[in-house]
Protein backbone atom coordinates (compact mmCIF):
# COMPACT_ATOMS: atom_id res chain seq x y z
CA UNK A 1 0.00 0.00 0.00
CA UNK A 2 2.07 2.15 -1.19
CA UNK A 3 0.69 6.23 -0.53
CA UNK A 4 3.73 7.87 -2.10
CA UNK A 5 3.50 8.84 -6.06
CA UNK A 6 -0.66 9.16 -6.06
CA UNK A 7 -0.63 6.90 -9.50
CA UNK A 8 -3.40 3.99 -9.18
CA UNK A 9 -2.35 0.71 -8.27
CA UNK A 10 -3.67 -1.93 -10.35
CA UNK A 11 -6.64 -2.57 -8.92
CA UNK A 12 -7.46 1.26 -9.46
CA UNK A 13 -6.90 2.47 -6.47
CA UNK A 14 -5.09 5.88 -5.23
CA UNK A 15 -3.98 6.98 -1.75
CA UNK A 16 -5.34 10.44 -0.15
CA UNK A 17 -3.68 11.35 3.05
CA UNK A 18 -4.77 13.85 6.05
CA UNK A 19 -8.08 14.28 8.05
CA UNK A 20 -9.49 16.72 5.52
CA UNK A 21 -9.17 14.38 2.40
CA UNK A 22 -9.91 11.70 4.08
CA UNK A 23 -13.42 13.10 5.31
CA UNK A 24 -13.53 14.34 1.57
CA UNK A 25 -13.16 10.78 0.33
CA UNK A 26 -15.73 9.33 2.13
CA UNK A 27 -18.10 11.50 1.61
CA UNK A 28 -17.36 11.14 -2.03
CA UNK A 29 -19.25 7.85 -2.69
CA UNK A 30 -16.07 6.66 -4.32
CA UNK A 31 -14.98 3.11 -3.29
CA UNK A 32 -12.82 2.62 -0.47
CA UNK A 33 -10.66 0.05 0.31
CA UNK A 34 -9.55 0.38 3.16
CA UNK A 35 -8.59 3.51 5.97
CA UNK A 36 -5.35 3.58 7.57
CA UNK A 37 -4.37 5.60 10.84
CA UNK A 38 -1.04 5.36 12.76
CA UNK A 39 -0.77 5.53 16.93
CA UNK A 40 -0.58 9.33 16.58
CA UNK A 41 -3.04 9.66 13.66
CA UNK A 42 -5.93 7.98 16.21
CA UNK A 43 -6.91 11.53 17.31
CA UNK A 44 -8.75 11.94 14.06
CA UNK A 45 -10.37 8.85 14.18
CA UNK A 46 -13.77 10.67 16.37
CA UNK A 47 -13.71 12.81 13.65
CA UNK A 48 -14.17 10.59 11.14
CA UNK A 49 -15.62 7.77 12.78
CA UNK A 50 -19.32 8.70 12.18
CA UNK A 51 -18.37 8.58 8.04
CA UNK A 52 -16.36 5.26 8.73
CA UNK A 53 -18.04 2.91 11.13
CA UNK A 54 -21.01 2.42 8.99
CA UNK A 55 -21.74 -1.35 8.32
CA UNK A 56 -22.84 -0.42 4.77
CA UNK A 57 -19.29 1.06 4.27
CA UNK A 58 -17.87 -2.72 4.38
CA UNK A 59 -13.94 -1.83 4.05
CA UNK A 60 -11.56 -2.55 6.90
CA UNK A 61 -9.91 0.14 9.18
CA UNK A 62 -5.92 -0.11 9.35
CA UNK A 63 -3.50 0.59 12.25
CA UNK A 64 0.30 1.11 11.84
CA UNK A 65 3.08 2.60 13.77
CA UNK A 66 4.19 6.45 12.82
CA UNK A 67 7.12 4.83 11.40
CA UNK A 68 5.86 2.70 8.98
CA UNK A 69 2.96 5.61 8.15
CA UNK A 70 5.73 7.98 7.99
CA UNK A 71 7.59 5.73 5.23
CA UNK A 72 4.11 5.41 3.43
CA UNK A 73 3.28 8.99 3.30
CA UNK A 74 3.89 11.66 0.89
CA UNK A 75 3.91 14.45 3.20
CA UNK A 76 6.76 15.94 5.36
CA UNK A 77 4.95 15.90 8.25
CA UNK A 78 1.88 13.42 8.05
CA UNK A 79 -1.70 13.58 9.83
CA UNK A 80 -1.23 9.96 10.18
CA UNK A 81 -4.88 8.96 8.75
CA UNK A 82 -5.07 8.09 4.98
CA UNK A 83 -7.78 6.04 2.65
CA UNK A 84 -6.99 4.05 -0.63
CA UNK A 85 -9.41 5.21 -2.80
CA UNK A 86 -10.72 4.01 -6.02
CA UNK A 87 -11.91 7.35 -8.76
CA UNK A 88 -15.56 7.04 -10.02
CA UNK A 89 -15.59 5.81 -13.00
CA UNK A 90 -16.18 8.18 -15.71
CA UNK A 91 -17.10 7.72 -19.66
CA UNK A 92 -17.77 10.16 -22.31
CA UNK A 93 -21.75 9.76 -21.58
CA UNK A 94 -21.07 10.25 -17.93
CA UNK A 95 -19.92 13.89 -18.95
CA UNK A 96 -22.03 14.81 -21.44
CA UNK A 97 -25.57 13.40 -19.53
CA UNK A 98 -24.97 13.15 -16.18
CA UNK A 99 -25.10 16.50 -15.26
CA UNK A 100 -28.35 17.57 -13.00
CA UNK A 101 -30.84 17.60 -15.89
CA UNK A 102 -31.68 21.28 -14.77
CA UNK A 103 -28.94 23.05 -15.96
CA UNK A 104 -26.57 22.55 -19.08
CA UNK A 105 -23.15 20.88 -19.26
CA UNK A 106 -19.68 22.49 -18.15
CA UNK A 107 -16.93 21.01 -18.41
CA UNK A 108 -12.93 22.08 -18.37
CA UNK A 109 -10.57 19.84 -20.29
CA UNK A 110 -6.88 19.93 -19.14
CA UNK A 111 -4.92 19.54 -21.75
CA UNK A 112 -1.10 19.70 -21.22
CA UNK A 113 -1.48 21.14 -17.86
CA UNK A 114 1.91 20.01 -16.57
CA UNK A 115 1.82 21.49 -12.72
CA UNK A 116 0.03 19.55 -10.23
CA UNK A 117 -0.88 22.06 -8.37
CA UNK A 118 -2.19 24.20 -11.22
CA UNK A 119 -4.42 20.51 -11.53
CA UNK A 120 -5.79 20.29 -8.52
CA UNK A 121 -6.87 24.45 -8.26
CA UNK A 122 -8.52 24.28 -11.68
CA UNK A 123 -10.77 21.76 -10.68
CA UNK A 124 -11.34 23.13 -6.74
CA UNK A 125 -11.91 26.27 -8.66
CA UNK A 126 -14.50 24.74 -11.48
CA UNK A 127 -16.28 22.75 -9.22
CA UNK A 128 -16.73 25.81 -6.65
CA UNK A 129 -18.25 27.17 -9.18
CA UNK A 130 -20.43 24.33 -10.68
CA UNK A 131 -18.58 23.03 -13.44
CA UNK A 132 -20.17 19.35 -13.91
CA UNK A 133 -17.15 17.52 -14.70
CA UNK A 134 -14.17 17.44 -16.38
CA UNK A 135 -11.41 15.77 -18.81
CA UNK A 136 -7.46 15.41 -19.12
CA UNK A 137 -5.53 14.84 -22.38
CA UNK A 138 -1.80 15.25 -23.51
CA UNK A 139 -1.65 18.83 -25.73
CA UNK A 140 1.73 18.55 -28.04
CA UNK A 141 4.33 19.52 -25.95
CA UNK A 142 3.05 17.57 -22.31
CA UNK A 143 0.73 15.80 -20.90
CA UNK A 144 -1.22 16.68 -17.96
CA UNK A 145 -0.54 15.63 -14.41
CA UNK A 146 -2.47 13.12 -12.53
CA UNK A 147 -5.43 14.51 -10.88
CA UNK A 148 -5.47 12.29 -8.53
CA UNK A 149 -1.17 12.66 -7.24
CA UNK A 150 -1.27 14.00 -3.60
CA UNK A 151 0.03 17.17 -4.67
CA UNK A 152 -2.86 17.40 -7.01
CA UNK A 153 -5.87 16.14 -4.47
CA UNK A 154 -4.20 18.57 -1.75
CA UNK A 155 -4.50 21.50 -4.34
CA UNK A 156 -8.23 20.11 -5.31
CA UNK A 157 -9.07 20.42 -1.40
CA UNK A 158 -10.72 17.19 -2.48
CA UNK A 159 -12.66 18.29 -5.64
CA UNK A 160 -10.37 15.53 -7.57
CA UNK A 161 -12.71 12.80 -5.91
CA UNK A 162 -16.06 14.77 -6.34
CA UNK A 163 -15.80 15.81 -9.80
CA UNK A 164 -16.75 13.17 -12.49
CA UNK A 165 -13.40 13.20 -14.84
CA UNK A 166 -12.54 11.59 -17.63
CA UNK A 167 -8.92 10.60 -17.89
CA UNK A 168 -5.74 10.87 -21.06
CA UNK A 169 -8.23 11.25 -23.12
CA UNK A 170 -7.04 12.13 -26.91
CA UNK A 171 -7.59 15.79 -27.02
CA UNK A 172 -8.72 14.83 -31.21
CA UNK A 173 -10.83 13.01 -30.38
CA UNK A 174 -12.49 14.52 -27.46
CA UNK A 175 -13.13 17.36 -29.54
CA UNK A 176 -15.03 15.67 -32.61
CA UNK A 177 -17.48 13.90 -29.81
CA UNK A 178 -17.91 17.37 -28.83
CA UNK A 179 -19.02 18.24 -31.57
CA UNK A 180 -21.56 15.64 -31.94
CA UNK A 181 -22.90 15.96 -28.84
CA UNK A 182 -23.47 19.61 -29.54
CA UNK A 183 -21.18 20.95 -26.61
CA UNK A 184 -19.53 24.36 -27.83
CA UNK A 185 -15.55 23.99 -26.98
CA UNK A 186 -14.03 27.18 -26.26
CA UNK A 187 -10.15 27.76 -26.46
CA UNK A 188 -7.88 29.38 -23.35
CA UNK A 189 -4.69 29.11 -22.27
CA UNK A 190 -3.42 29.31 -18.88
CA UNK A 191 0.39 31.38 -19.17
CA UNK A 192 2.22 31.62 -16.39
CA UNK A 193 5.41 33.54 -17.65
CA UNK A 194 5.73 37.24 -18.01
CA UNK A 195 6.96 36.57 -21.41
CA UNK A 196 3.76 35.14 -22.65
CA UNK A 197 1.03 36.92 -21.38
CA UNK A 198 -2.84 36.16 -22.22
CA UNK A 199 -3.64 38.41 -25.70
CA UNK A 200 -4.32 41.58 -24.37
CA UNK A 201 -4.98 44.43 -26.72
CA UNK A 202 -3.11 47.99 -26.54
CA UNK A 203 -6.23 49.92 -25.20
CA UNK A 204 -7.23 50.14 -21.57
CA UNK A 205 -9.42 47.60 -21.94
CA UNK A 206 -9.79 45.96 -25.11
CA UNK A 207 -13.26 46.78 -27.09
CA UNK A 208 -14.27 43.46 -28.62
CA UNK A 209 -16.97 43.61 -31.22
CA UNK A 210 -20.24 42.67 -30.01
CA UNK A 211 -20.91 38.70 -30.84
CA UNK A 212 -24.65 38.71 -29.91
CA UNK A 213 -25.71 36.26 -27.40
CA UNK A 214 -23.83 33.07 -28.11
CA UNK A 215 -20.83 31.93 -29.98
CA UNK A 216 -19.78 32.25 -33.54
CA UNK A 217 -21.20 28.72 -35.72
CA UNK A 218 -18.81 26.25 -35.55
CA UNK A 219 -18.60 26.70 -39.10
CA UNK A 220 -17.22 30.03 -39.27
CA UNK A 221 -13.84 28.69 -37.82
CA UNK A 222 -12.75 31.33 -34.97
CA UNK A 223 -10.27 33.74 -36.97
CA UNK A 224 -12.12 36.55 -35.05
CA UNK A 225 -10.71 38.50 -32.00
CA UNK A 226 -11.08 36.32 -28.81
CA UNK A 227 -14.13 36.54 -26.85
CA UNK A 228 -14.33 38.21 -23.04
CA UNK A 229 -15.76 36.04 -20.48
CA UNK A 230 -19.09 38.00 -20.62
CA UNK A 231 -19.39 37.91 -24.44
CA UNK A 232 -19.97 34.08 -24.45
CA UNK A 233 -23.53 32.79 -23.43
CA UNK A 234 -22.79 29.88 -20.63
CA UNK A 235 -26.11 28.57 -20.25
CA UNK A 236 -25.16 26.62 -23.10
CA UNK A 237 -23.49 23.07 -22.92
CA UNK A 238 -19.51 24.67 -22.90
CA UNK A 239 -16.35 22.48 -22.23
CA UNK A 240 -13.65 24.88 -21.79
CA UNK A 241 -9.80 23.76 -23.16
CA UNK A 242 -7.38 25.16 -20.75
CA UNK A 243 -3.84 24.73 -22.30
CA UNK A 244 -0.31 23.99 -21.11
CA UNK A 245 0.97 26.94 -19.38
CA UNK A 246 3.96 27.76 -21.19
CA UNK A 247 2.63 26.60 -25.07
CA UNK A 248 -0.51 27.00 -24.50
CA UNK A 249 -3.31 25.15 -26.63
CA UNK A 250 -1.79 23.44 -29.88
CA UNK A 251 -2.38 25.64 -32.87
CA UNK A 252 -5.25 23.50 -34.32
CA UNK A 253 -7.30 22.61 -31.38
CA UNK A 254 -7.28 26.69 -30.89
CA UNK A 255 -8.02 26.67 -34.93
CA UNK A 256 -11.44 23.81 -34.71
CA UNK A 257 -12.55 25.45 -31.28
CA UNK A 258 -15.89 26.82 -31.16
CA UNK A 259 -14.35 30.29 -30.32
CA UNK A 260 -11.55 31.34 -28.51
CA UNK A 261 -11.41 33.19 -25.33
CA UNK A 262 -9.18 36.32 -23.21
CA UNK A 263 -9.48 37.62 -20.02
CA UNK A 264 -9.67 41.66 -21.06
CA UNK A 265 -7.37 43.18 -18.72
CA UNK A 266 -5.16 46.91 -18.26
CA UNK A 267 -2.21 46.54 -20.53
CA UNK A 268 0.99 47.19 -18.34
CA UNK A 269 -0.20 44.09 -15.96
CA UNK A 270 -0.72 41.48 -18.17
CA UNK A 271 -1.20 38.30 -16.81
CA UNK A 272 -3.27 36.17 -14.05
CA UNK A 273 -2.02 32.82 -12.59
CA UNK A 274 -4.27 29.49 -13.55
CA UNK A 275 -5.88 29.64 -10.54
CA UNK A 276 -7.03 33.54 -10.61
CA UNK A 277 -8.05 32.72 -14.09
CA UNK A 278 -10.00 29.73 -13.62
CA UNK A 279 -11.58 31.94 -11.49
CA UNK A 280 -12.45 34.43 -13.15
CA UNK A 281 -13.81 32.27 -16.34
CA UNK A 282 -16.51 29.89 -14.03
CA UNK A 283 -17.45 32.81 -11.74
CA UNK A 284 -18.78 34.64 -15.52
CA UNK A 285 -20.51 30.94 -16.01
CA UNK A 286 -21.85 30.65 -12.68
CA UNK A 287 -22.98 34.28 -12.73
CA UNK A 288 -25.23 33.65 -15.89
CA UNK A 289 -26.42 30.20 -14.97
CA UNK A 290 -27.37 31.91 -11.47
CA UNK A 291 -28.74 34.97 -13.28
CA UNK A 292 -30.69 32.84 -15.69
CA UNK A 293 -32.27 30.03 -13.14
CA UNK A 294 -32.65 31.82 -9.49
CA UNK A 295 -33.38 28.41 -8.17
CA UNK A 296 -29.90 26.43 -8.98
CA UNK B 1 22.49 51.52 0.14
CA UNK B 2 20.43 48.39 1.61
CA UNK B 3 18.03 46.52 -0.45
CA UNK B 4 17.02 43.76 1.90
CA UNK B 5 14.14 44.63 3.76
CA UNK B 6 12.20 46.53 1.46
CA UNK B 7 11.29 49.68 3.82
CA UNK B 8 11.81 53.20 2.51
CA UNK B 9 15.25 54.50 3.87
CA UNK B 10 15.31 57.25 5.32
CA UNK B 11 14.89 59.55 2.22
CA UNK B 12 11.39 57.56 1.59
CA UNK B 13 13.33 55.53 -1.57
CA UNK B 14 13.60 51.79 -1.64
CA UNK B 15 14.93 48.72 -3.48
CA UNK B 16 13.38 47.30 -6.48
CA UNK B 17 15.40 44.31 -7.63
CA UNK B 18 15.21 42.32 -11.22
CA UNK B 19 15.36 43.36 -14.53
CA UNK B 20 11.50 43.79 -15.49
CA UNK B 21 10.81 45.59 -11.73
CA UNK B 22 13.58 47.92 -12.66
CA UNK B 23 12.12 48.01 -16.60
CA UNK B 24 8.29 48.49 -14.26
CA UNK B 25 10.27 51.10 -12.23
CA UNK B 26 11.74 53.02 -15.32
CA UNK B 27 8.62 53.09 -16.50
CA UNK B 28 6.07 53.72 -13.51
CA UNK B 29 7.39 57.78 -13.20
CA UNK B 30 8.46 57.73 -9.91
CA UNK B 31 11.65 58.94 -8.87
CA UNK B 32 14.95 56.93 -9.19
CA UNK B 33 17.91 57.90 -7.02
CA UNK B 34 19.93 55.48 -8.88
CA UNK B 35 20.46 52.18 -11.00
CA UNK B 36 22.88 49.51 -9.92
CA UNK B 37 24.61 46.96 -12.02
CA UNK B 38 26.77 44.37 -11.07
CA UNK B 39 29.01 42.47 -13.55
CA UNK B 40 27.49 39.82 -14.08
CA UNK B 41 23.88 41.93 -14.38
CA UNK B 42 25.67 44.35 -17.30
CA UNK B 43 23.95 41.65 -19.37
CA UNK B 44 20.39 43.43 -18.68
CA UNK B 45 21.95 46.93 -19.40
CA UNK B 46 20.87 46.70 -23.27
CA UNK B 47 17.33 46.15 -23.03
CA UNK B 48 17.02 48.50 -20.42
CA UNK B 49 19.58 51.12 -21.92
CA UNK B 50 16.62 53.34 -23.86
CA UNK B 51 14.87 53.59 -20.48
CA UNK B 52 18.27 54.81 -18.40
CA UNK B 53 20.62 56.96 -20.79
CA UNK B 54 18.13 59.63 -21.60
CA UNK B 55 19.35 63.33 -20.41
CA UNK B 56 16.20 64.22 -18.71
CA UNK B 57 16.49 60.95 -16.24
CA UNK B 58 19.42 62.64 -13.90
CA UNK B 59 19.95 59.14 -11.52
CA UNK B 60 24.06 57.94 -11.73
CA UNK B 61 24.37 54.49 -12.68
CA UNK B 62 26.67 52.19 -10.39
CA UNK B 63 28.63 49.72 -11.10
CA UNK B 64 29.21 46.83 -8.50
CA UNK B 65 30.94 43.42 -8.12
CA UNK B 66 28.76 39.87 -7.93
CA UNK B 67 29.89 39.52 -4.88
CA UNK B 68 29.19 42.87 -2.99
CA UNK B 69 25.61 42.66 -5.08
CA UNK B 70 24.77 39.40 -3.62
CA UNK B 71 25.81 40.60 -0.15
CA UNK B 72 22.83 43.75 -0.94
CA UNK B 73 20.16 41.57 -2.88
CA UNK B 74 17.05 40.15 -1.37
CA UNK B 75 16.57 37.46 -3.84
CA UNK B 76 18.90 34.67 -3.13
CA UNK B 77 20.00 34.46 -7.56
CA UNK B 78 19.65 38.34 -8.06
CA UNK B 79 19.75 39.04 -11.85
CA UNK B 80 22.22 41.85 -10.58
CA UNK B 81 20.37 44.61 -11.59
CA UNK B 82 18.50 47.06 -8.86
CA UNK B 83 17.16 50.38 -8.74
CA UNK B 84 16.59 53.09 -5.69
CA UNK B 85 13.46 54.37 -6.51
CA UNK B 86 10.87 56.71 -4.47
CA UNK B 87 7.17 55.51 -4.77
CA UNK B 88 4.26 58.62 -5.62
CA UNK B 89 3.29 60.58 -2.82
CA UNK B 90 -0.95 59.50 -2.70
CA UNK B 91 -3.14 61.92 -0.66
CA UNK B 92 -6.73 60.76 -0.22
CA UNK B 93 -7.31 63.45 -2.32
CA UNK B 94 -5.30 62.01 -4.88
CA UNK B 95 -6.98 58.65 -4.47
CA UNK B 96 -10.35 60.09 -4.94
CA UNK B 97 -9.80 62.67 -7.73
CA UNK B 98 -6.70 61.32 -9.33
CA UNK B 99 -8.71 58.92 -11.40
CA UNK B 100 -9.22 59.49 -14.96
CA UNK B 101 -12.11 61.70 -15.28
CA UNK B 102 -13.77 59.15 -17.38
CA UNK B 103 -14.32 56.41 -14.44
CA UNK B 104 -15.32 56.68 -11.11
CA UNK B 105 -12.79 55.48 -8.63
CA UNK B 106 -12.45 51.96 -7.94
CA UNK B 107 -9.98 51.68 -5.04
CA UNK B 108 -9.22 48.58 -3.06
CA UNK B 109 -8.33 48.76 0.74
CA UNK B 110 -5.74 46.03 2.04
CA UNK B 111 -6.66 46.12 6.27
CA UNK B 112 -4.50 43.54 8.17
CA UNK B 113 -3.52 42.15 5.31
CA UNK B 114 -0.33 40.03 6.30
CA UNK B 115 1.14 38.11 4.11
CA UNK B 116 3.50 40.33 1.67
CA UNK B 117 2.65 38.24 -1.65
CA UNK B 118 -1.38 38.43 -0.97
CA UNK B 119 -0.71 42.13 -0.88
CA UNK B 120 1.03 42.13 -4.45
CA UNK B 121 -0.82 40.02 -5.95
CA UNK B 122 -4.21 41.67 -5.24
CA UNK B 123 -2.65 45.14 -6.10
CA UNK B 124 -1.69 43.41 -9.29
CA UNK B 125 -5.03 41.49 -10.12
CA UNK B 126 -6.52 45.35 -8.93
CA UNK B 127 -4.36 46.65 -11.63
CA UNK B 128 -4.90 44.42 -14.14
CA UNK B 129 -9.03 45.03 -13.62
CA UNK B 130 -8.51 48.98 -13.78
CA UNK B 131 -8.46 49.88 -10.52
CA UNK B 132 -7.29 53.72 -9.57
CA UNK B 133 -5.90 53.61 -6.50
CA UNK B 134 -4.99 51.80 -3.35
CA UNK B 135 -4.79 52.22 0.35
CA UNK B 136 -3.25 50.00 3.27
CA UNK B 137 -4.17 50.07 7.18
CA UNK B 138 -3.94 47.86 10.28
CA UNK B 139 -7.10 46.20 10.91
CA UNK B 140 -7.59 44.83 14.72
CA UNK B 141 -5.29 41.89 14.30
CA UNK B 142 -2.69 42.92 12.17
CA UNK B 143 -0.81 45.38 10.47
CA UNK B 144 -0.57 45.23 6.37
CA UNK B 145 2.21 43.89 5.01
CA UNK B 146 4.52 46.82 3.16
CA UNK B 147 3.80 47.11 -0.42
CA UNK B 148 7.23 47.61 -1.08
CA UNK B 149 9.19 44.69 0.46
CA UNK B 150 10.62 42.79 -2.22
CA UNK B 151 8.46 40.00 -1.69
CA UNK B 152 5.16 41.99 -2.09
CA UNK B 153 6.87 44.10 -5.24
CA UNK B 154 7.45 40.83 -7.08
CA UNK B 155 3.84 39.38 -6.17
CA UNK B 156 2.50 42.69 -7.72
CA UNK B 157 4.67 42.84 -10.67
CA UNK B 158 5.57 46.09 -10.43
CA UNK B 159 2.15 47.34 -9.46
CA UNK B 160 2.74 48.81 -6.30
CA UNK B 161 4.73 51.10 -8.12
CA UNK B 162 2.45 52.14 -11.05
CA UNK B 163 -0.75 52.28 -8.33
CA UNK B 164 -1.57 55.49 -6.63
CA UNK B 165 -1.26 54.00 -2.68
CA UNK B 166 -2.61 55.63 0.61
CA UNK B 167 -0.17 53.78 2.59
CA UNK B 168 -0.40 53.53 6.68
CA UNK B 169 -3.59 55.29 7.11
CA UNK B 170 -6.55 54.65 9.91
CA UNK B 171 -9.28 52.29 9.12
CA UNK B 172 -11.52 54.39 10.85
CA UNK B 173 -10.48 57.33 9.24
CA UNK B 174 -10.37 56.39 5.81
CA UNK B 175 -13.79 54.81 6.09
CA UNK B 176 -15.16 58.30 7.20
CA UNK B 177 -13.40 60.21 4.22
CA UNK B 178 -15.02 57.68 1.62
CA UNK B 179 -18.48 58.78 3.53
CA UNK B 180 -17.50 62.05 2.74
CA UNK B 181 -16.38 61.81 -0.18
CA UNK B 182 -19.58 59.53 -1.63
CA UNK B 183 -17.56 56.61 -2.21
CA UNK B 184 -19.28 53.38 -1.53
CA UNK B 185 -17.32 50.94 0.76
CA UNK B 186 -17.96 47.49 0.35
CA UNK B 187 -16.41 45.14 3.23
CA UNK B 188 -14.86 41.48 1.92
CA UNK B 189 -12.61 39.20 3.48
CA UNK B 190 -9.88 36.85 2.24
CA UNK B 191 -9.90 33.92 3.77
CA UNK B 192 -7.14 31.42 2.93
CA UNK B 193 -7.62 27.94 6.30
CA UNK B 194 -10.31 25.35 4.99
CA UNK B 195 -11.83 26.16 8.92
CA UNK B 196 -12.81 29.65 7.56
CA UNK B 197 -15.01 29.31 4.06
CA UNK B 198 -15.87 32.40 2.64
CA UNK B 199 -19.70 33.04 3.75
CA UNK B 200 -21.76 30.69 1.45
CA UNK B 201 -25.27 29.14 1.72
CA UNK B 202 -26.34 25.70 2.26
CA UNK B 203 -28.02 25.88 -1.52
CA UNK B 204 -25.74 24.89 -4.31
CA UNK B 205 -25.51 28.24 -5.17
CA UNK B 206 -27.11 31.25 -2.87
CA UNK B 207 -30.33 32.98 -4.03
CA UNK B 208 -29.18 35.80 -2.86
CA UNK B 209 -32.12 38.33 -2.45
CA UNK B 210 -32.04 41.06 -5.54
CA UNK B 211 -31.11 44.33 -3.94
CA UNK B 212 -31.67 46.57 -7.30
CA UNK B 213 -28.96 47.91 -9.51
CA UNK B 214 -26.92 49.62 -6.44
CA UNK B 215 -26.20 49.15 -2.92
CA UNK B 216 -28.33 49.65 0.13
CA UNK B 217 -28.12 53.10 1.49
CA UNK B 218 -25.77 53.26 4.30
CA UNK B 219 -27.50 54.51 6.47
CA UNK B 220 -30.18 50.92 6.64
CA UNK B 221 -26.77 49.41 7.75
CA UNK B 222 -25.84 46.40 6.37
CA UNK B 223 -27.62 43.39 8.11
CA UNK B 224 -29.37 41.90 5.19
CA UNK B 225 -27.53 38.91 3.42
CA UNK B 226 -24.21 39.59 1.68
CA UNK B 227 -24.50 40.98 -1.82
CA UNK B 228 -22.76 38.69 -4.72
CA UNK B 229 -20.36 40.25 -6.94
CA UNK B 230 -22.71 40.93 -9.78
CA UNK B 231 -25.79 42.23 -7.58
CA UNK B 232 -23.23 45.75 -6.92
CA UNK B 233 -22.96 48.76 -9.53
CA UNK B 234 -19.55 49.16 -9.48
CA UNK B 235 -19.86 52.11 -11.80
CA UNK B 236 -20.44 54.09 -8.76
CA UNK B 237 -17.71 55.32 -6.89
CA UNK B 238 -16.63 51.87 -4.60
CA UNK B 239 -13.84 50.85 -2.66
CA UNK B 240 -13.62 47.46 -1.63
CA UNK B 241 -12.16 46.67 1.74
CA UNK B 242 -10.20 43.59 2.09
CA UNK B 243 -9.10 41.84 5.76
CA UNK B 244 -6.83 39.86 7.65
CA UNK B 245 -6.30 36.50 6.03
CA UNK B 246 -7.50 34.49 8.92
CA UNK B 247 -9.43 37.03 10.92
CA UNK B 248 -11.60 38.89 8.24
CA UNK B 249 -12.35 42.54 8.78
CA UNK B 250 -13.17 44.26 11.89
CA UNK B 251 -16.64 43.62 12.78
CA UNK B 252 -17.39 47.44 13.39
CA UNK B 253 -15.64 48.23 9.89
CA UNK B 254 -18.18 45.29 8.71
CA UNK B 255 -20.84 46.83 9.94
CA UNK B 256 -20.78 50.61 9.18
CA UNK B 257 -19.72 49.51 5.56
CA UNK B 258 -22.12 50.27 2.43
CA UNK B 259 -22.52 46.43 1.95
CA UNK B 260 -20.89 43.06 2.35
CA UNK B 261 -19.55 41.19 -0.43
CA UNK B 262 -19.51 37.66 -0.85
CA UNK B 263 -18.46 34.89 -3.76
CA UNK B 264 -21.61 32.54 -4.06
CA UNK B 265 -20.03 28.97 -4.26
CA UNK B 266 -21.01 25.42 -4.39
CA UNK B 267 -20.78 24.27 -1.19
CA UNK B 268 -18.71 21.30 -0.66
CA UNK B 269 -15.74 23.40 -1.72
CA UNK B 270 -15.74 26.71 -0.14
CA UNK B 271 -12.63 28.86 -0.23
CA UNK B 272 -10.37 30.52 -2.89
CA UNK B 273 -7.59 32.26 -2.28
CA UNK B 274 -6.77 35.89 -1.82
CA UNK B 275 -5.52 35.59 -5.60
CA UNK B 276 -8.13 34.33 -6.69
CA UNK B 277 -11.15 36.15 -5.13
CA UNK B 278 -9.23 39.37 -6.07
CA UNK B 279 -9.69 38.46 -9.50
CA UNK B 280 -13.18 37.65 -9.21
CA UNK B 281 -14.59 40.47 -7.73
CA UNK B 282 -12.54 42.81 -10.00
CA UNK B 283 -13.21 41.13 -12.77
CA UNK B 284 -16.93 42.08 -12.23
CA UNK B 285 -15.85 45.90 -11.61
CA UNK B 286 -14.35 45.51 -15.20
CA UNK B 287 -17.10 44.02 -16.70
CA UNK B 288 -19.55 46.22 -15.87
CA UNK B 289 -17.39 49.50 -16.41
CA UNK B 290 -16.77 47.91 -19.77
CA UNK B 291 -20.16 47.33 -20.55
CA UNK B 292 -20.91 50.57 -19.39
CA UNK B 293 -18.20 52.94 -21.29
CA UNK B 294 -16.71 50.67 -24.49
CA UNK B 295 -14.16 53.25 -25.01
CA UNK B 296 -12.83 52.72 -21.57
Amino acid sequence: MALRGGLPTESGFVGVEGARLVEEALHSGCSIQAVLFSESGERHHERLAPLIDRPEMGFPTLRTTDRLFEGLADTEHPQGVAALVKPRETSFDDLVNGADSACAPLLVVLAGVQDPGNVGTILRTAAAFGATGAATAASGVSGTASPYSPKALRASAGAALHLPILAGVSLAILQTQFKIAGIRTLASSVRENPGSPLPSSGARFSASPSVGAGLAPPASGNRGAPLAPWEVDWCQPIALLVGNEGAGLPEEIERSADARIRIPMASRVESLNAAAAAAVVFYEAARQRNAASPRL
